[in-house]
């Protein structure tokens, strides 16, 4: 039957993917050093084999004659087709050259923010947007823009994320300012050893239901989590002067990972994730929602006395408003959950403006400027802190930043449900009896792997269209209380 | 050019094979509990995918193509004809049944071995036997056990090993007896915490040589190296009761992660490993020769107190009658230099005639003891510790046994020719300066790949043609003088 012959070239195909994937996680968490240069090469082979079963035309045959007869089948043959598409579109010359322009791209980046110097990775930038371009072009008609971003959340146009997002802008700022003129609580101070840093993410993570005999937790220098099933590790890292990085940095790795171990398959495309931005929603619950809340300092206050002998807060509501701390600062990963998607809407409509020549790579660091000092009221003077702080335009990653955003949106409308749901769910959380709301997650997430697109599975989750509503609500009310605004 | 063509298609090759690698390792020493069945879809895809590139016919046609100029790469042609070869040779139906007959065997093995119980694994091993012989016929004329022998030892054959490893046994045993009748010195008593051992164990791997920036220790349940060149991983494992066991297994795997971190080429059939034989000559040499003579005492001795404070042994030459210390044993994994050879020779006559159907898998158990208590004077009571003590047959290893002992005999012959070239080599190991040692195996063996037999490899390192002597009056003046015979 065509239908499982499909099925069984895409679990082989996944096989080799998830391979990879471990090539991919040992190189971050445990590789030498030296071994550097022979893992690029069995990289790249397994990136040519991986390349060539989607690209093989038997796969265009198998899909062709598929007959499926369930919502998962279709979706997978669609699934299939998908892949199919993406690997036979893009010529192999501009796939070579995209990857050649993303590594220099890179290096390049790398160096320029060490030298705090814009204009010598321009060229480089404007070659990995003309090369996102042509791309596009192969992938899709219509806005290029979106062809991009369908990569990273499938089915989405940014004629309508744009007005979901952007009207996220006015209420942020309003709160960003009205928290300004409030003392912020003192962050912590004094010294936290790495040993006992990593317990109380161990320690915290089983707490929330991460499955340890399904995942392992190391410790890397950019936080990540890889893997599905029974193989979900996640890594985390720990700087001496603050527990806090490494506690929410877990936690929010936890929150992919837990979604990454309640996928309803391992090898079939309809059981993948639904979109990048449902994967954020499930990691930014765990770690604001929940981790951030009030109710989680009942066991977070005693477990880090626990950790750490006395550290300097006197009490649970103390510990809220020290992890609640708000501050405007100039980087997005250090950011706070009032500012974060402030960052996130600048690059958004700057990357838009990219790729379409709106803007000009000449122009942006004083357009990430001008805007920047238009949304958070401070002046970006070093640009490591500003247009090059991050990697993913260097590494052709066009259509990548709203997805985080979505994650913070559909987390709060996923929120809002379960606590209408849930109406205990406090007291819960309180007493460490979280089972319940990861089977929440479980049944009207995790388990429909990517049966629906990223809007109809969390309406069907929630029962509302996804808004930004929710998100803002929970943010006045969070923070106009922490606050007093 | 057709030659570089095949190159590139081996170099690709080879990528492939060290991610299956990575994967192996990883599974050992890292996969979670729960990632096993993935895991299994892993490996099972990237076999797959590296027997097709094995047995695709382009790579016939690049063969034959081939104009190769220099004597490496008319070795690399060779081994890829050897491994097309291999690969075409046995039919799918047969790999796959040998493969599974190979786990299966494996597990019967595991219950059997714990139930103490030889006739319930007897008809798994026949099974085994009967697809081993079927896959000799398939793979060369003549004696089968020669196509078995030739997958571990590459060109080697039994009647030319037959009599350079039997000729060992009058004389083993002749020091055996004499042994026997001497006092045996005391064993380690105490216990040594698992973090001090690893410590020792690092410290010990470094002063050896091991590139710590081209691999890494970890511990598992039965250690071994992996990797090559830039990436050498090995394992290794602690026992509280004694320290020794941890001390050289680690050393024996620096031994032959020496070699792979050595090795002149990482993606190069020729570039590889020379044999089993010549791999274990490179363990067996440091752990031995090295590791447990009296100059390496003046270092560990010091070292053991570093790492344990006072361990109940007064000076370096009791540490050495101790790390020597010989006792008659029934289990080949912890035998002594003297018995070692024993336990090979035990199984490598066995296996011999199983393939060759002189010995029925059902007189198996009886003949085990029976040639056990002419070896060793002592009679096998328990199967598990005679017959069903090794892994190898259950999984379809035969033609293996032999290569321990070649790499035992292969280690005495460089051992003799090297202190012939460097009369001062116990003062370098005794003040810790094994640089000029690792020099002299990485000029005459580990540079050398693949290019030629091992038996000319090692005459053309040591001067003479490889014989059983030089290890055999290695123990006897070693023993003799330690036993006082």
């Amino acid at each position: 039957m065509a239908l499982n012959d499909l099925l069984a070239h895409l679990k082989q195909t996944a096989a080799l993917s998830q391979a990879a994937g471990v090539l991919s996680w040992d190189q971050e968490a445990m590789m030498p050093a030296k071994g550097a240069a022979q893992r690029a090469e069995q990289v790249g082979a397994m990136a040519a084999v991986i390349h060539a079963r989607n690209a093989d035309p038997r796969l265009a045959e198998l899909i062709a004659a598929a007959e499926p007869k369930t919502d998962m089948d279709r979706r997978n043959v669609a699934e299939a087709q998908r892949a199919y598409d993406q690997a036979t579109r893009i010529p192999a010359r501009l796939a070579e050259e995209s990857a050649k322009a993303a590594s220099e791209g890179h290096m390049i980046w790398a160096k320029a923010r060490a030298d705090k110097d814009f204009a010598s990775f321009a060229p480089a930038l404007a070659r990995n947007i003309e090369l996102k371009r042509e791309e596009a072009a192969c992938l899709a008609d219509g806005d290029p823009y979106d062809a991009l971003l369908d990569q990273f959340e499938p089915g989405a146009k940014a004629v309508d994320l744009s007005p979901l997002l952007e009207s996220m802008r006015p209420r942020l700022t309003a709160l960003r300012e009205k928290i300004a003129e409030k003392p912020a609580p003192d962050a912590l101070g004094g010294n936290y050893p790495h040993g006992k840093q990593l317990a109380l993410a161990r320690r915290t993570a089983k707490w929330i239901g991460y499955d340890m005999e399904a995942g392992r937790i190391d410790t890397v220098t950019h936080p990540f989590c890889s893997g599905s099933g029974g193989d979900v590790r996640i890594t985390t890292r720990t700087d001496e002067a603050d527990p806090l990085n490494c506690l929410y940095s877990t936690v929010h790795e936890v929150g992919h990972a837990l979604y990454a171990q309640g996928a309803p398959d391992v090898f079939l495309p309809a059981a993948d994730y639904c979109s990048m931005g449902v994967h954020e929603s499930q990691s930014r619950f765990w770690e604001n929602q929940i981790a951030r809340s009030r109710p989680f300092m009942d066991w977070l206050y005693p477990a880090m006395k626990d950790a750490f002998g006395a550290f300097g807060v006197p009490n649970p509501d103390a510990l809220y408003a020290t992890v609640n701390r708000v501050e405007t600062g100039f980087i997005r990963t250090e950011a706070d959950e009032v500012h974060y998607n402030l960052h996130i809407l600048l690059r958004f409509e700057l990357e838009r403006d990219l790729i379409s020549g709106a803007l000009e790579v000449d122009a942006l660091e004083n357009e990430w400027n001008r805007r920047f000092k238009r949304d958070f009221g401070i002046e970006v003077t070093d640009p490591a802190m500003g247009v090059l702080q991050d990697v993913h335009w260097s590494a052709g990653l066009f259509g990548y930043f709203p997805t985080y955003s979505l994650g913070n949106l559909y987390g709060a409308c996923l929120d809002k449900a379960m606590r209408a749901d849930m109406p205990n769910r406090d007291e819960k959380v309180a007493a460490a009896e979280t089972g319940p709301i990861l089977n929440w997650l479980r049944e009207r997430i995790h388990v429909k792997g990517r049966l629906l697109p990223a809007p109809q599975l969390i309406e069907e989750a929630t029962g509302e269209a996804p808004s930004a509503e929710p998100l803002l609500d929970y943010l006045e009310a969070k923070f106009g209380a922490l606050y007093d605004l």
